[in-house]
């Protein structure tokens, strides 16, 4: 292109906000008819996607991607199948705009509620992985906003087969084709630029590792919904039931390695430890689960490594456990509070004053009692669907779905009334 | 001092981060006793308030600082009344931590909702009235966040006499001195260094004119929660009833030249304009307000000055208000999106549909039918008080109160269950 990645830049994000006009006052059916669309065209068009794909692994083993790359890159039949089943499940979703909530008579006589409204432009900065583009364009598209994609460099050619299909259901739908638009330059400025027009762009959602996530925090004049380390505990009280502590630190560990909501570290009461620990600690043996102790673990385990200071600030996402023994519920909510980050923690007990305490005490965007880490995620929660999950206070925290995209207005009826 | 400023704000804030965790959890009835023993402290000690008072309007004389500052900067007797009121009202407030919200039951048969809680830490920042200080601990307070404040050098003494009563607060209910801390030194470094701490810091709330406000926004390495311009529109469309529209156009304008909910620019519709006009404009001069027109305004008033493209975005906070006759609804929609600051317009039209379509099109924090701007304000919404009024979409918009302080984490019980 003659034009310069900024020049370019401006005229998306131009493009986008004048979208994003349109988008907010769409009807429901029109943004769902857009998404069935899309989804109709994604099936039409698996050759064409299948091929583009090809493309980008054929780049990628030329540039020695690795087999975890290459597999995320990958647009599998079952992938594309995914896709087109997410397109449906957004579409089916309650549309979260115009809702106006708690309309109230005040004493000057006016009526005041709040109506929820799109952010307006989202911009999405995501790695490999090219099914992040139809998440991040449904989602956005059904909550009423304009989104600028940007996606990795490696996935291309797939992120522009899907973004013709997305056009084409917009198209169809009558909505403007500005409304979702990938970038369509690898040039690492266009991440600079999309992150430094607050003009255009409300908000930016960063998909990926952490070093991405962090560059990007510290580089934006624009607000990031963001997600950084995942550390997750889950404390096994004193008053808790065996059988549910097993179960519990069993799958919130073993049931994926990789995921943010796996546990990292396992916080036992002293006087429970005894019980709980070895059989845990056969199970996690079993399955292949290095374990990392204090002192105290070390001594009732046995055969167990030396859990370093820097192992409990350690997000593994992988085969490891760190394992410590406290000697009360105030020493396991002050663990969190120091090691974790904030993402979410879990405490297993019968009692009901401890579990008050941890719901209160421990300042994680998700706070479980008696039930496994695992469920910390958008599907789980109900929401249909999640852009992300946010480690952030601000605005929105734990998975974010449509409500994350929006914000209210209040709305104010009167019958002339002014102020005296 | 003989620490750094650096050092000095890094103590502040790391106490700030410690109290923040004690504040989290303290029940209703000990924040409310912290508020009502400062409201009798502040009582106790009216002399040595105008004494410190009248050490800052000395200084103040003597800087050449205007009148308009001397009277922000004056702590009156009824002014302290109103600190003590402030703080009477913020303790009878409901505490809105702790609310559990929405727990519904999901397929897997775990039980999901949200539970509010605070923030954590709060950066106040803000210019010459010290009875900021006062709104802004109480609120912050209520919603359990801890609160660092720094107010401007001219209201240091005034500042620190309003501290040591809050500190006796504190006190009296067992709550940590620093869970309110006033910045005690002037210099301007500790304003750069309390904006870059998000270990310790949550978020900022700059309370003052738009060039602070906009170098903080720029500068920090927190999220700021900011109120940028009020240029606010009244439209009267064409199906307005004709006092009503009189009514409203008076009072948005010239109930109080200053605040920033005040209108700004005035539209109406051309086929009224002959009808709502030449009243309205009586009103006007008999009040001083000087008139900017569109030439068709012009021709309809006859000696009104002409409006250049700048005055309709500009925020006068004074007796000047543009007035711009259009052909549609439409259009008053595109010069308020356009022109406008997303802070508050109103539409006077007795017209259903029109009365919808301004609702869900016009993109501004707080949209109204049938009353008057000047009600875009936390006490006449029913928030109880407000920390300000945010233009931005994220988190908090348009008047923000206590929910405006607080977070929401999600909560999960179980009995046991795990992903499958």
């Amino acid at each position: 292109m003659t034009e310069s990645v900024h020049d370019y830049m401006t005229r998306l994000g131009r493009a986008a906000r004048e979208a994003s006009r349109v988008l907010a006052r769409a009807s429901t059916a029109q943004k769902n008819r857009a998404l069935q669309a899309a989804a109709s065209a994604l099936d039409a068009a698996r050759t064409e996607l299948s091929a583009a794909n090809e493309q980008d692994l054929a780049s990628g083993r030329s540039n020695g991607l690795d087999e975890a790359m290459l597999d995320r890159l990958a647009l599998t039949p079952a992938r594309i199948d995914d896709m087109i089943e997410g397109l449906r499940q957004v579409a089916a979703l309650p549309d979260p705009i115009g809702e106006i909530r708690d309309m109230r008579y005040l004493p000057s006589g006016i009526q005041v509620g709040k109506m929820r409204v799109p952010l307006g432009v989202v911009g999405i900065i995501y790695e490999s992985r090219p099914n992040v583009t139809i998440d991040a364009a449904s989602l956005c598209l059904k909550s009423g906003n304009a989104t600028i994609l940007r996606g990795g460099s490696e996935a291309i050619h797939s992120n522009q087969a899907i973004a013709r299909c997305i056009q084409l259901g917009l198209a169809e739908a009558g909505l403007p084709a500005a409304a979702v638009q990938v970038v369509e330059t690898t040039d690492r400025a266009a991440v600079g630029a999309l992150i430094a027009m607050p003009e255009f762009v409300d908000v930016i959602v960063p998909r990926g590792g952490k070093g991405l996530i962090e560059r990007i925090s510290r580089e934006a004049r624009v607000p990031v919904i963001k997600h950084l380390d995942g550390i997750c505990h889950v404390y096994i009280d004193v008053a808790a039931d065996i059988d549910k502590a097993v179960r519990i630190a069993d799958n919130a560990k073993t049931q994926r390695y990789a995921p943010c909501n796996t546990m990292e570290t396992l916080l036992v009461h002293a006087a429970i430890a005894g019980k709980v620990l070895p059989p845990l600690a056969a199970i996690y043996r079993e399955k292949g689960v290095e374990l990392r102790g204090c002192g105290q673990t070390r001594e009732l385990l046995g055969d167990v490594l030396e859990a370093s200071e820097e192992d409990w600030s350690t997000e593994y996402n992988a085969p490891i456990l760190s394992i410590k023994i406290v000697e009360s519920l105030d020493a396991a909510i002050e663990h969190i509070n120091r090691y974790g980050s904030q993402h979410t923690d879990a405490i297993v007990t019968e009692n009901f004053t401890d579990a008050r305490r941890f719901l209160t005490e421990v300042d994680s965007s998700s706070v479980m009692i008696n039930a496994s880490t695992r469920f910390a995620d958008g599907f789980e929660y109900g929401l249909g669907a999640e852009i992300g999950i946010s480690t952030d206070k601000l605005h929105a925290r734990g998975p974010v779905g449509l409500e994350g995209l929006t914000s209210e207005k209040y709305v104010v009826f009167g019958d002339g009334h002014v102020r005296t």
